[in-house]
């Protein structure tokens, strides 16, 4: 027996704790450094949503550099630098040089980071592929410059600083230097596909793009004034976990259990704080911490019962849908476009959004399959786009009914661009590299219902466009024959020639413009009757995803 | 401007460390956790691997346990027990309740668990969606049973024990039992489905199985002997990065540089290493402690010019050609079945071998697209089909060549199933909830050169099949009319009519004989033909994958 036990104790020996850099050193593709094409432009990600974030954070216009330099083949160095705010002297070191660590991971608040592991990953790949150490300048606005060279002891996730120093300097703003293993590439999924759709959602951003040939490409700012900085809330209690409330049961400190459900959730009164400790069957006096395990339970399920009302809108920050409609426009001069905000919605308790944008025709591609732009919190996705839930949705609606063609579940083909963006408090990634969105049912019903709405409404351009087409073809066939027939009626009645054609002609238009306002009646009537059919479109859409998302993978 | 330097002290504040614990809790999808099908899968996969690779460990032939308990709807109790080695008592809460903690994970050896988070993260969903404890028994054989019920502090991750007891009980193993909500399914990606593949891929395993129906299941052993026991290995120098190569001149005891090279690496001899350093114009006798960023820089190319040998093969354990036969057969009953199980290679250092099988015909579905069943390390991958290398290649490969249907680069159709498995000391999945594997060109490689293999075998089954069958239908014909024309020969000659007949017979089976040997010979001729076509098909498949892994996403 004993040799027996000696070998337990032997394999029990090798158990050891693992640092998190140690993991993501290991499985840096999690991370989206899978291949030196898209590590570069994880690199430049990772930077640039940084610094518009810090930008924003301080309500400043945002002035981007970026600066790809190529050092040797497969060698770039990258500069990327902000008028932001800088970053305290204390904290360099920690954000660039310890994964998960950062301000926006405890925050319910809509920003592009939120993991605390984006730029600290990339200064993990830079010392990975190439030994050296990232640089970073610093400036708060106290006329000086923090200049920081760093790199990570995977073993411990600790900031190694190789050099420190202190220089005079004006202004404000982040600057950060790596060199890294890469390779730069044109066309989709390129640094500069990125740094446009960029543009595209961040109309008040100027950014600045010199290239690895050299060459300078400026995305300015259409718009100078940000939008309004979305708020900080307080979790929403909708599809609250049973593990998440007791944690919060423990730490608060409302003196019962009303004041509690009211304090610590977004937006609940106290008429509806009473009715889910009713519904509980609970004591509404009893305090949080004494709150056995079958009450949480039955408060849980109160609460599932329980109407609340939505999260407020203010916690998050939508482009808009002029915005959205001038920035495809500017891209890329379709002949039409419909763009559609929805109302906020929920998931696990989490407030977001969804934008939908539909370009058709003009100076789009007319061959293959429709162009798909994702956006999460305003920042483009380039990879992953078959795993991301804003392209299922997109697949699973019946494009056929709007107007276009499409085979099976597939991305619809024809000239059409659409642009999918979600805005949230927090995006639920499907892997730390950020590339797909994961397919709750609700994110997925809303996706469809934006791109419904949207798509009605590029059907009724489609099929206008149709009659008018219609029309036009007819009223040529009538305008060959009216000459003939006017002399055909000159010879027969006498009256003069000219007289008869100017006359033919103008019902000709008559008739035309009071067939024209007849489709337009009939459009509205459509949209109107699609509108009523809406909510059953709305149940039935539900019912489809929560089977969908139980059967798909 | 001090109260700008106010506002970014005021963002700094809020700079914090983030556990992963709770970066793992608010994103659990990562993990598996996505929906209630699917997170109960996940926690009977995570127990379920452990359990084997214990087994495994001490050399037992594995008996694993598995009862879901339907509590109420939406909620259940999953029961895994094992007769494996038991877990030493120390180290019982930190494997159950503290993430990123294992001994699997700085090991180069083939496992299923590699990662250090898996059944910690089921202890966490559980915690989450029920609030409820995890219980662990552990048996090391010394007549104690150690009873700990533990949940994980997600602030510190860090276990949280609430009862802890020792109790007698003989024998050995680890018995886990935990509440969670889920869904239990049938059909594809059930719990039932991968327990069925798990004993495919597992020949020596005997499972029960008690489903929540109280039915129950008997996947019993084919083969009464363990595989080998891959041993571990020192890293491959092939694919070494700077960072890592860095890293390990810092702490290793060897002397001088060549030294290092043959001890710190897989299978290095000295007429190599010095090959390198020489390559390098690297001093040997240098200590490898001062070697120069430079110098570091050169040894890394001369690394990449220098041809080393693979990897030792006593690294990874194939289930073998024979016994997946014996698992398709005795699975699916199909009426042809080509197994390949190719030699290890390399990627990003790390060894890997791929074992393909096709199926065709039998008791397969004729209908539709063909099924594949990807495994890694003998685990089933049932999720996120489409984000895997392994599908990737299966579809990237010209099936029409080897006699099927296929639309476009699709997974081709007909009665045939694939199995894909791929060993490794490391697989790169492409999320922590290990459902995919991550696209490395070297592993799209040899996947597609194994289908390949096999694709050959089969084709020369398929042609042989419509050839026999078409001088099957020639022989037919011919010998419809036997009797006629024996008759009317017997007019003639006078001869006896049965005997004419009886000639005429035998004559044709003599005929068909004959053909059928060129047939067999032409098949060898084609086979060997192909064989001096694959060094070409090789090189062109890489050239190929180079490209794509670059564009594709």
């Amino acid at each position: 027996m004993s040799d027996k036990v000696t070998r337990a104790d032997e394999l029990a020996r090798d158990h050891k704790e693992i640092s998190i850099a140690e993991f993501f050193e290991k499985n840096k593709h999690l991370l989206g450094y899978e291949n030196l094409q898209k590590s570069l432009l994880t690199c430049v990600r990772e930077a640039v949503d940084n610094a518009l974030d810090a930008c924003e954070e301080m309500n400043v216009l945002p002035d981007i550099y970026v600066e790809i330099k190529k050092i040797r083949d497969n060698r770039f160095k990258l500069i990327v630098e902000d008028n932001g705010p800088g970053i305290v002297k204390e904290h360099i070191a920690n954000i660039f040089g310890k994964l998960l660590y950062g301000s926006k991971f405890h925050k319910l608040q809509q920003s592009r980071g939120q993991q605390g592991i984006g730029i600290s990953a990339s200064v993990l790949y830079s010392q990975l592929t190439t030994g050296k150490d990232t640089k970073i300048y610093s400036k708060i606005g106290d006329g000086k410059v923090h200049v920081y060279e760093l790199h990570i002891d995977t073993k411990t996730n600790l900031p190694v600083i190789s050099k420190e120093n202190t220089i005079y300097g004006n202004g404000r703003g982040t600057r950060i230097e790596m060199e890294i293993k890469g390779k730069y590439m044109k066309g989709k999924r390129s640094v500069f596909d990125y740094l446009q759709q960029t543009a595209v959602m961040n109309p008040a951003t100027k950014l600045v793009f010199l290239d690895p040939d050299g060459k300078k490409h400026l995305f300015d700012r259409v718009v100078t004034k940000l939008a309004k900085r979305p708020k900080e809330i307080k979790p929403h209690i909708s599809g609250i976990e049973l593990g998440t409330l007791k944690k919060m049961l423990k730490i608060t400190k409302a003196r019962n259990i009303v004041s509690f459900i009211t304090t610590e959730f977004s937006r609940i009164g106290k008429q509806t704080a009473d009715q889910i400790v009713k519904g509980a069957e609970v004591d509404y006096k009893l305090s949080p911490k004494n709150l056995t395990f079958s009450e949480m339970e039955a408060l849980i399920e109160s609460i599932e019962r329980t109407k609340v009302s939505n999260p407020p809108t203010d916690c998050l920050s939508p482009v808009g849908e002029i915005a959205i409609e001038k920035g495809i426009k500017k891209e890329l001069h379709p002949e039409f476009i419909a763009t559609i905000t929805r109302k906020p919605a929920v998931y696990r308790g989490n407030p977001f959004q969804i934008e939908v944008g539909i370009g058709y025709g003009g100076d789009l591609d007319k061959e293959g399959q429709a162009t798909l732009m994702r956006f999460a919190n305003r920042v483009p996705l380039l990879y992953e786009q078959s795993a991301c839930a804003l392209t299922k949705s997109l697949m699973q609606t019946e494009w056929k009914r709007y107007g276009l063609s499409q085979t099976g579940s597939s991305i619809p083909t024809g000239p059409v661009i659409f642009t999918i963006h979600m805005i949230s408090v927090w995006v639920p990634y499907t892997s730390e590299g950020k590339e797909a969105v994961a397919s709750y049912p609700d994110i997925i019903k809303e996706v469809k219902l934006g791109l419904q709405d949207a798509g009605r409404k590029m059907q009724v351009y489609l099929s206008r466009k149709k009659r008018a087409s219609d029309i036009e073809e007819k009223k040529e066939t009538f305008r060959k024959y009216i000459p003939e027939i006017a002399s055909a009626l000159n010879k027969i009645t006498g009256k003069d020639a000219k007289e008869i054609r100017d006359k033919l002609n103008k019902d000709l238009e008559g008739r035309v413009e009071s067939l024209e306002v007849k489709t337009e009646q009939y459009d509205d009537l459509e949209l109107n009757k699609k509108k009523t059919e809406k909510d059953e479109i709305e149940e039935a859409t539900e019912e489809l995803n929560e089977e969908m998302t139980e059967k798909e993978e």
